[in-house]
C-alpha cells in the first residue's frame, strides 16, 4: 500500500501483562450466555424486525437454551418498547429466562426503560456509556472524571428506580454495566469506572453485578483482548461480586477467537448473536463458540442439535444470509470435493462404522471432519460432492452412500475415470443421480455384442463342485456367435467359470480372458432385495475390465456381470 | 447438548510450552505471502475454474502483489496441468513471481509435476504427505518411520529431478515440504520429519527450504497453534536455513487469528486465499490478515487499494459470494444504522476534516471505523444508512453527505422524527432520495397557509441597520390575511426581523412567534450556486419549528425559510 496510507495508522498499545496466565488455560465449562440478537443484531439489519419476527426469534433463542436475552433498547424506539410490552403482556418470557434491556446512562432513557419493564419477573438493566479516549475526546468532549460521573449518576438512578419499581411490581432487577468501547479505553480507567459503579450498586453474593467489557470495535489481535480481560479480572476490587462478561465484534475477523481467549483469561459470560449477526462485521458468533466447545468434549449448554432449523428461522427473521463456508452451518463446510480428502473421509467413516459394529469406544475421529455432522442435525449427504477435482474415493462414496453399491476397491479408479470425463465436460458438479446414470450406462446397460437372454439350466455336482450350465446367448453383431443366437453350454469349477467357458466356446475364442475378481452383495432389503455382482476380467493383453450385474437371483447377477465385463472388454 | 453426544469428543492435547514468548510479540513487518487460490481454493469450488477464469484470477493475484502463487496440482488433473502449460507457454508469469505446484510424495506424481514445469524460470515444488496420528492410522496404516521414509524418498526424487531438469531447462527449483495435518501430528514428530527432509534437500543460505505447517483442520484455539509454531521454530535444526510457513483453515472460525498468532510465534510466510476461499470453511483470508496489518501502520506489501475490483474478479471467477459482513469488503461492514454510532462517526469525520483543514497530523481515528474506507477504494456512501434504528445523526449525515445540506444541530431531532415515521411505516431502509423527498415535502414545499409571492422592495438604512421591506403575500386560507393577497410592509433591525413584522401585521397577530435560530450556507458551486437558509421560530407556547428556504438570492432564501417555518407552526 502507498506510504501515505500506511503512515495514517498507528499500532495498538497493549496492556503490559508479562505474567499472563491465560495461555495455559483452556475452556472446560460453558459460560453464561447472553444473546443480543434482538438488540445489537437487530439494529444492524437493513430490514429491522417487526414484532412477529422478533417474537419468533425470541422463541427460538429460548428453545436453544438461552437464559439471558437482550430484547431491545426500549427507550430508543417505539417498536422496541412495544416488543418488550408484547413479551410481558403475553407472558412469553419463561420463568427461568431473564430479559435484558439496553439503555444509555441518561436520565430520561433510564426512566422510560423502567416503564417498559413493568411486570417483568426479573430483568437485567444494561446501562452503558462510552469510555474510550477517542469518544471522550471527539464525541463527548469530557474528561475521565466527567465520564465516570456520568456512569455513577446513571447507576444511582437505576438503583433508585430499581428499589421503587421492585416495591411496586416485585420485579427483581440486576445491573449490567458496560464501559462501551472498552478496547479503546485505558484499562486502568475501565477498572476505575467499573469499581465506581460497583461502589454505588453495592452488589452482593446473591445479586452480583455484570461488568461487560466490549470490544466495540475489534482493534487488535485477540491475545491482547485476553490480556486486557486478565488484567481487569485481577484488578477489579471485589471480583467475587462481579460477573465478567465479554462482548466482542469481528472487524478483524477474530471475534470468536477473542471471546475464546477472553474466557481463558477469566471471564464468566459471553454476549453475542446467532451466526455473528451485528453491526458492521458482526458480533461474536455464539453458535461457533458453543460448537467449538462441543468438539472439545465440553457441553456448551446450548442445543444446536438441529442447526438447520436454527439457520432457517434466523435467515427468515433477519433477512440476512449465512455464507456457504460459515463454520458448522454453511452449505459447503462438510463437503469435500478433493479426491484425497474424500478418500480419507471414506476410510475414517468406514473405520468408525466397524468400531461401532464391534461395540468399541466411539471418540469422534474422521479426517477433515472436526465434528460429526449428525450431532448437529446435518446429514452426510453433502459431505462428498463430485466435480473435476474429485477422485475415486468420492465417486465410490456416492455410489455406496446414495445407491447402496459397494464397488470393489480395484473398481474405483475405473469408474472414477468415467465420471471425471463427465465432470470435465460439464465444468461443474456432477450430481449423484448423474453418477448413477453413468454407472448404469457404463455397466448395467451393456448388452452389446453379447446379451444373456436366459439361463436354461445350472447343474452342480455336489462332490466335485463342477458345474454345467446352458445359457441362451444373443448377439447384435453378425458372426460374433459361433452358431448365431441360441443355447450354449459351459462347464467349470463353479457357475462363473462355467459361464466363462460357455461364452468363450460360443464366440469361438474371440473372447479370451481370465476372471480376476468377483464380489457380490445384496441391494435393498426384504422381498425387494436383489443381488449386485461385480466381476473383473483380464484380457490377454493384461488390461482389466469390470462388469456389473443386478438380479434377484444371485447366480444370474454374477453371470450378468460377466456379460457386462465381456461387452466392455470386447465391445 | 445430549450427554452421549458430548462424550464423543475429546479435548485437544496442547504442546507443553510454558515459556512461550509469542504473546509479547507483535507483527511489525509483512510476511512472505503465498496465494493458494488456484489450488486449495479452486479444489473447493462447486464449479472449478476453467483456464480463462484461472488466468484472470492469476493476473489479479499478480496485480495485487503476490510473488508466490500456487497454481495447481498438475499431476492430479488435466485442467491443472494444462493451465500451468498455458501460463508458461504464453509467458504469463512475471520474472519476479514464482509459481508453486503441489504434489503428493508419490513417484509418478512427482515425475509428472516436473514435466508440467518445463520451461518455468523458477518454481516451488510443494510436496506433502499426511503425518497426523489419525491419518497414519486410518488412511495409511503406516508407522512414524514409514511415513518419514515416504517423505524422505519423495524429497530424494524431487532433488534428483530438480538437478536433472535444471541442467536441461535452467529452471531453479525450490522445495516446500508440508507435513500435512500438522495440527494432528505430534509436534516432535513434525520436527523430526522436517529435519529429515532438510537433511536430504540440503538447503543453503541462498536456497532455503520452505517448511509449511498446515492447520489442515482447525482443531483448537489459535493460541495453541501459535505454541506449536514457536515449539517448531525453536526446535527445528538449522532454523536459519528454513522458511517457516503457515497454512491455516477456518473450521472453528479462527483461521485469521491462528495465522496472526503464528506470525508472532516466529513464522516467516503465510499461505491462504482471497476472502478465505478453500475447502469446507475455507483457508486463511489473506485480505483480512493484510488489512489488519495496515490498520496497525504495517505495510502489508499487498495492494488492496481497490478492494471492490478484487472482490468483483474473485466473485466472478470462483462463482462464490462474499458475505455482507466479511471484514473490510462486505457490503455492510462500514455501515452504521444505529443512531448513536452514526452520531459518533459524524463527529469523528468532522473532527478529522477540520484537522486536515488545519494541516494537522492525520492519524486515522474515527469511532466505529477501524480503517478509512477510502484507503481500500470504498466510498463513504454506504457508511450511514437509515432505518428505524437510526437517529438524528444519521439523517443529518445523509442530508449533508448526499445533498450538501448542513442542517443546524437543533434541527436534527425535528427532521429525524419525520424520517423515523417513514422508516417505521416502511419497515426497511429509507434511501437517501426518500429522505430528500421527505425534506422537500416537510420544509421546501410548505406554501400553506402563506406563500411568499415576491419581494417588492428591501431598503436598509446604513446607519441604524433598520430595514424596511415590502412582501407580496398570498394565502390559500380564507381570512388568514388581514386584507387578502397583496403587498404588506414590515420593519425591523434586519431583513428577517422586518419579514417577521410583515407577516405578523399581514396576519393580524394570528402568527405570534420569535426567531430563535438562523443559519445559511451555499448549496453547490459556481454560477449554479444557491443559498439554503434554516430558520427556527418559537411560538408563544414555547414549541419550536424549523423552516427552510432555497434561492439564488440569500435574502430571498432566508425569507422563504421564515415562511416555511411559519407555515409549519401555524398551518
Amino acid at each position: 500500500m502507498k506510504h501515505e496510507i500506511v503512515k495514517k495508522y498507528q499500532p495498538y498499545r497493549p496492556v503490559d501483562l508479562k505474567d499472563r496466565t491465560w495461555p495455559n488455560k483452556s475452556i472446560t465449562t460453558a459460560p453464561r450466555w447472553c444473546s443480543v440478537d434482538l438488540r445489537d443484531g437487530n439494529q444492524a439489519l437493513v430490514y429491522p424486525m417487526e414484532i412477529p419476527e422478533k417474537a419468533e426469534l425470541f422463541n427460538l433463542l429460548v428453545a436453544v437454551g438461552f437464559k439471558e436475552i437482550e430484547v431491545g433498547f426500549p427507550a430508543a424506539a417505539d417498536v422496541e418498547y412495544n416488543f418488550l410490552r408484547y413479551l410481558v403482556d403475553n407472558k412469553l418470557v419463561p420463568n427461568d429466562v431473564t430479559v435484558q434491556i439496553l439503555t444509555q446512562a441518561r436520565e430520561h432513557l433510564i426512566r422510560k426503560s423502567f416503564d417498559a419493564l413493568a411486570g417483568v419477573h426479573r430483568a437485567i438493566v444494561h446501562m452503558y456509556n462510552s469510555t474510550s479516549t477517542l469518544q471522550r475526546d471527539v464525541v463527548f468532549g469530557m474528561s475521565r472524571e466527567q465520564i465516570k460521573q456520568l456512569a455513577v449518576d446513571g447507576v444511582k438512578l437505576v438503583k433508585q428506580l430499581a428499589v421503587e419499581y421492585h416495591k411496586k411490581t416485585g420485579t427483581i432487577f440486576d445491573l449490567e454495566y458496560s464501559p462501551e468501547s472498552f478496547t479503546g479505553t485505558e484499562v486502568d480507567f475501565a477498572v476505575e469506572i467499573c469499581a465506581a459503579v460497583m461502589d454505588v450498586w453495592e452488589p452482593t453474593e446473591q445479586s452480583k453485578v455484570i461488568l461487560n467489557l466490549p470490544s466495540t470495535v475489534e482493534m487488535t489481535t485477540p491475545n491482547l483482548y485476553a490480556d486486557q480481560i486478565e488484567y481487569f479480572v485481577r484488578n477489579i476490587p471485589r471480583r467475587d461480586l462481579a460477573v465478567i462478561s465479554l462482548h466482542t465484534h469481528n472487524d478483524r475477523g477474530c471475534g470468536v477467537a477473542a471471546s475464546e481467549l477472553g474466557l481463558m483469561a477469566g471471564a464468566d459470560r459471553v454476549e453475542g448473536t446467532l451466526f455473528g449477526n451485528g453491526e458492521r462485521t458482526g458480533n461474536c458468533d455464539l453458535v461457533t463458540v458453543a460448537l467449538n466447545m462441543l468438539t472439545q468434549g465440553v457441553d456448551p449448554k446450548l442445543d444446536f442439535s438441529n442447526i438447520n432449523q436454527v439457520a432457517e428461522v434466523y435467515e427468515r427473521t433477519t433477512r440476512m444470509n449465512i455464507h456457504q463456508r460459515h463454520p458448522y452451518v454453511g452449505e459447503l463446510v462438510f463437503t469435500a470435493f478433493s479426491g484425497s480428502h474424500q478418500d480419507a473421509i471414506n476410510k475414517g467413516l468406514a473405520k468408525r462404522k466397524q468400531a461401532e459394529h464391534e461395540g468399541k469406544a466411539i471418540t469422534w475421529a474422521v479426517p477433515y471432519l472436526p465434528i460429526d455432522p449428525h450431532d448437529i442435525g446435518r446429514t452426510y449427504e453433502s459431505i462428498i460432492r463430485i466435480n473435476s477435482q474429485s477422485g475415486k474415493g468420492g465417486v465410490a462414496y456416492v455410489m455406496e452412500h446414495d445407491f447402496g453399491c459397494r464397488l470393489p476397491k480395484t473398481m474405483h479408479p475405473e469408474f472414477a475415470r468415467v465420471v471425471q470425463v463427465i465432470a470435465e465436460k460439464q465444468g461443474g458438479e456432477v450430481m449423484p443421480a448423474e453418477i448413477n446414470t453413468a454407472f448404469e450406462n457404463e455397466y448395467l446397460k451393456r448388452k452389446s455384442p453379447l446379451e444373456l437372454a436366459g439361463i436354461s439350466a445350472i447343474e452342480e455336482k455336489p462332490d466335485s463342485g463342477e458345474v454345467n450350465l446352458k445359457l441362451k446367448i444373443h448377439s447384435n453383431k453378425a458372426g460374433f456367435l459361433k452358431s448365431g443366437n441360441g443355447e450354449y453350454e459351459g462347464r467349470g469349477n463353479g457357475p462363473l467359470d462355467a459361464a466363462r467357458d460357455a461364452i468363450q466356446s460360443a464366440t469361438s475364442g474371440r473372447t479370451q480372458f481370465q476372471i480376476k475378481n468377483y464380489s457380490e452383495h445384496s441391494l435393498g432389503e426384504g422381498s425387494d432385495a436383489r443381488a449386485i455382482a461385480y466381476i473383473q476380467i483380464e484380457r490377454e493383453d493384461k488390461s482389466t475390465f469390470y462388469g456389473v450385474g443386478v438380479s434377484p437371483n444371485i447366480s444370474r447377477a454374477s453371470i450378468e456381470a460377466l456379460f457386462s465385463a465381456v461387452n466392455r472388454a470386447f465391445g
